[in-house]
């Protein structure tokens, strides 16, 4: 990779993988809006040579000039709030799928010919086998934020076998680590902050998760990415753990991290929200067999996490999640 | 059902299926833009009380204000040209994802519980288990045409399972029979027409394809719908045929109906166009569980077909295809 054009790279996942990138010297072009992503994580980055563009994905001439000269796309911009999906049913199609059809057609603008591209294990619905590997009976879809990664994933498809192509996609667990900025442990840590004496988990607890660790994430998308390179065509990996966590014992950890011992209120129910799986564990030997392998267990990512959270608080000031 | 809002109505299927809920004495709503559907299809359907609004599913507030007062929709427009889908990348996603968010979207807004979807085979790409299940492999998308209608899928499944619908999603072969204005025998039909010296034919003559007669296709639907009456969450049905047929013996069948005999030139290889299925053979098992079945095999779809058109030249006035 010579230059790398990366979506979302002002974000939690985007600026780690910016900073795995400049580790490897590639010239690096951040493409980012900066409505959840932040300034703050590109200090380093900018520091060491990194050009940021700030734009938004459905600015298509913009996101096409930003790409010239690149050989890759890292397209990790989204909206990312799987459960509020049904409050604005809108959001997903426009900022997940339209924007990803946006980025392929500047890349066939710019001929750039390769792309990785942050799916989720959400697409596979309610899996009925466990670990779940990549070639699952075909799913249902039951969150507008799986159908829309689906959706992008078919289209970053169809365009690599119609256009020759390199797309390597991924289907992240949720991620967890150093400016982690959204999801169910920065609700908790959020929520304890403001009241340490209770806590509000959606759900019966029960909940089982797969986590991965931000730089191991960031390996697997470069090592993929090597992986395949010169070859034609759509690339799938999940990415993952081989460990679960109950949320149950999540929440015990996080408070213990924080030294408080709320009442935990359950609002029950096998499913945290409509679209919620009860257990996500996704197969990973297919990326395993490339050689990689998560440095860091689930506990250690969470207390990473927690620990990053504690040290820095200002990332609530600009909180905007609804 | 009381009364139904039908996309495309005007077109090939979508005419034949108001034929079908005029016959079962539904109240029908025609919402079509007249693009590729005909005023003349509906001769009789209008003379029997059905409503034509003349409307584009991305005219959102049309669409809504045409489904009021509807219980069913049957969303059957769409851009149906899977061959080209590389020319004109945006009129997939547009015409096929986003309209069927519209069309969701003015479901809510109308308080309309329930959906069929016109899905295809094609979203199986190239499959590796023949006949293919609905819970075949969850595979990778080969052309824009299947990813759009996947993601047309993925979000009426999510919209169901989120809002409490009932979704019914058909996954079709290719269809045949009497308005049949689009595809391949209409592509052999026509070009033997201008001249019956020579055809050429895309690929190698060896794609295996199944077909299904449009009213069995009918039939088909409607039995789906009423078997989810009332229930919540989506349903998908394969909708084909058990039979195959290759594409030189379906070239040789039209030949002998049209008396011609022309010199055949082959294009070569085993797919005629990117994104083209060498074999394309649907597992039905599903849908026939019912009690449906096929009443016409694959050569009697395609002698109607022939017969139909013959008995219809004027279908070539207007016709837009690229």
């Amino acid at each position: 990779m010579n230059r790398v054009l990366v979506t979302g790279g002002a974000g939690f996942i985007g600026s780690n993988v910016v900073d795995g990138l400049l580790a490897k010297r590639a010239e690096v072009v951040i493409y980012d809006n900066l409505r959840t992503g932040r300034r703050e994580f590109l200090t380093g980055a900018l520091a060491a040579g990194a050009e940021l563009v700030v734009g938004d994905l459905l600015d298509r001439q913009r996101l096409s000039a930003a790409m010239a000269g690149c050989d890759t796309v890292i397209h990790l911009a989204a909206n990312a709030d799987v459960r509020h999906g049904l409050e604005h049913p809108r959001r997903d199609l426009e900022q997940n799928t339209v924007a990803t059809s946006n980025v392929l057609e500047a890349m066939r603008e710019q001929d750039v010919k390769r792309i990785a591209f942050s799916s989720t294990g959400s697409v596979y619905g309610e899996p009925e086998v466990f670990p779940t590997p990549e070639t699952a009976p075909f799913p249902i879809q039951t969150s507008l934020y799986g159908a829309s990664k689906l959706a992008g994933e078919g289209l970053i498809s169809a365009y690599a076998i119609g256009y020759g192509m390199t797309a390597v996609i991924f289907r992240f667990v949720s991620i967890l680590g150093e400016r982690y900025t959204h999801g169910h442990v920065f609700d908790f840590w959020k929520a304890l902050r403001q009241d340490p004496t209770r806590l509000r988990v959606l759900g019966d607890g029960r909940q089982e998760k797969s986590y991965l660790y931000v730089k191991d994430c960031v390996a697997g998308i470069l090592r993929g990415l090597a992986e395949h390179e010169g070859q034609s065509g759509a690339f799938i990996y999940n990415l993952g753990h081989s460990e679960t966590v109950v949320v149950d014992d999540s929440v015990s950890q996080i408070c213990a991290a924080l030294g408080v011992q709320p009442e935990i209120e359950k609002t029950g129910g096998q499913r945290g929200w409509i679209g919620d799986s009860p257990l996500i564990h996704l197969d990973c030997g297919r990326i395993r067999s490339l050689g990689w392998q998560p440095q860091l267990g689930i506990k250690e990512a969470i207390g990473a996490t927690v620990t990053w959270l504690d040290a820095n608080p200002w990332v609530l000031d600009g909180d905007t999640a609804p």
